[in-house]
């Protein structure tokens, strides 16, 4: 495969996206040279094959800027600054707040596009880095108006490292991110919270749902302190709605045999229904699949035997998810699978010897 | 296997979790009369295998009540009274509500054990109905003081189950659920609801942290406005917490670069990430998994391949979750093993040609 960005690529920050960066460019044959405060920095992701040192010779056609958000901006304008021919763009997970504060500085906007690969894991270090980190992951592409076509650039960067490319203004981006990530960490957190104090007999009774909306809740503080903080129009913005709604839900509990209180209990659940079903399956489809649960011992190889089994069929698995209860030896494996080859999957998974459990 | 449990046991409700236990006391020998508001839903878990229909003639040893939350306790006062011989439970999912009008109504509670299998699945009927929905799962009991020793037939039925009994008192019980079922639905509902207005683009981006924290959000209304309103007290006394840090979490929001902001977020964050800390993982223990990360193409067997591997290599999978990004046609598979396995398994995986993602 050739590579559609040119080199030298600078990338600037040596951390978990730039190293990661760094690595499937080289990969492809990119010349890539490494930029960090510290200098330990780039010689642990030089050691990891994720490029070599910056030199003072260099000429970069493209700078990635992989900081921390608080000094992505400062970054960005500096590089802009030092190389007058390259095109400068950054991975910070928060847009409109770079913008402004390029455009405050009077940065030459022609040069530069902010993007936002979604690639989930906000924590790492070059050691944590892999080329693979982007494949199949959304790369949003927030150009502002003054860059003209020099998104395309960027566009082939995303590409290059299998990632789906999306164009969205920084507003829209931001906007988006609140509503996707931003909100619903900072709901995870107020949720785990309410953990802190209770009974250990209490907490023992969680159960899938409680792991699930409280998982996101085990995030770096630091770098949430600064996401959020450069996204907090957005966020607060659907941060009031939900305070309205809880309000209400609050209201509502506090009398539920009131006039009125039940109902606004269920048109909650059923918004919340709703609003849970526009979010996009497997394939950027909404479609929806069949579940079939699977009981399955605890010990090595049982999974296996299972989806090898399923495998045999000729049975494509949509989705899996393994449960487990507290003190349980027996796991649960909920397989996501074709509405239509739901009911030939359990006949004969069952016919096999495994005991299916109750649908949802 | 013989059954603790003695029969005529009387199930009265007919649907998912009546029928269950219909099923797994029949399995075992134990003669099981069925008893529904409907003569059709009767029938129909008849024909399941569920028992048979009950008639003036039955002298139930035991009766369990599984009809819904709102007429659980009129159903136990009238089954307490019509079998004056036999102990009494319900598997309501809430239980000082039941406690309280069966005081008021003057019942026996002499007889009356009420309990609550954390079944996971709250709809389905008998069509849903499994012998196995209760293995492993814990089984609340929640005897009044006047009980004295009924309970132990509660406990009985549970370990015939294969539910493991935990003993609570009905206040303790409710706050329980309150803080590891009903807070998290109603705030995955009122996130979700967030979705409903939001540009399709802004769905679009969602991931796997969005997937998990609104997932179930998708539930019946109607179920849970009887769960919510016959647990309000304890619902809401925990929702007032939950606001009062999210005004803080508004205010501090509201001016990001003001004094005490960023420490005010940062301190949420990281009481959320102790808060789910506390959240017991497999086998009851909170001992944590390191993580591994495996791309797969998106084949029929590629995980059964990957998990044959795996289990070839005598490592037994703690868990596993599979990720997909919108577009993608490679999934992620997050595979948990205990963290003294780790270097091996990348190491051996990497080796046979798999392709191992960054680490969290």
């Amino acid at each position: 495969m050739t590579a559609r960005t040119q080199g030298p690529v600078r990338i600037v920050g040596a951390g978990l996206l730039g190293a990661s960066i760094g690595h499937a460019l080289t990969a492809l044959g990119v010349d890539v040279v490494l930029a960090d405060a510290s200098r330990s920095a780039v010689s642990l992701a030089v050691d990891y094959g994720a490029g070599r040192a910056a030199n003072a010779e260099d000429a970069p056609a493209l700078v990635v800027v992989a900081v921390p958000p608080d000094v992505t901006a400062e970054v960005v304008a500096a590089e802009l600054a030092a190389h007058p021919d390259a095109i400068v763009t950054d991975v910070a997970s928060v847009k409109s707040a770079v913008l402004r504060e390029l455009r405050a500085a009077g940065a030459d906007l022609a040069r530069y596009v902010g993007s936002h690969p979604m690639a989930g894991r906000e924590r790492g270090g070059a050691v944590a880095s892999r080329a693979d980190l982007f494949i199949g992951r959304p790369w949003v592409i927030a150009a502002p108006e003054e860059a003209g076509p020099a998104w395309r650039v960027v566009e082939g960067l995303a590409l290059d490292l299998g990632a789906a490319p999306v164009r969205m203004d920084a507003l829209a981006h931001d906007e988006a991110v609140a509503l996707v990530s931003h909100v619903p960490q900072l709901v995870a957190s107020l949720l785990a919270k309410r953990l802190l104090g209770a009974p250990d007999a209490a907490v023992g009774l969680a159960g899938q749902g409680l792991r699930d909306t409280t998982r996101i809740a085990a995030s770096d503080p630091a770098l949430w302190v600064q996401i959020l903080g450069a996204n907090a129009p957005a966020v607060a913005a659907l941060l009031a709605d939900y305070r309205a709604d809880l309000d209400a839900a609050i209201e509502a509990l506090a009398e539920p045999s009131a006039a009125g209180a039940r109902r606004s209990i269920a048109e909650l659940i059923a918004a919340g229904g709703a609003g849970v079903a526009r979010i996009p399956g497997k394939h950027g489809s909404s479609r929806s699949f069949a579940s079939v649960t699977v009981l399955i011992d605890d010990r090595p190889g049982e999974l296996a035997r299972l989806l090898t089994e399923i495998g045999a069929l000729g049975v494509n698995l949509e989705d899996l998810r393994l449960e487990h209860s507290p003190g349980a030896q027996v796991g649960i494996a909920e397989i996501a699978v074709l509405p239509e080859v739901e009911a030939r999957l359990v006949a004969d998974l069952t016919a096999a010897g495994w005991r299916i459990g109750a649908a949802e």
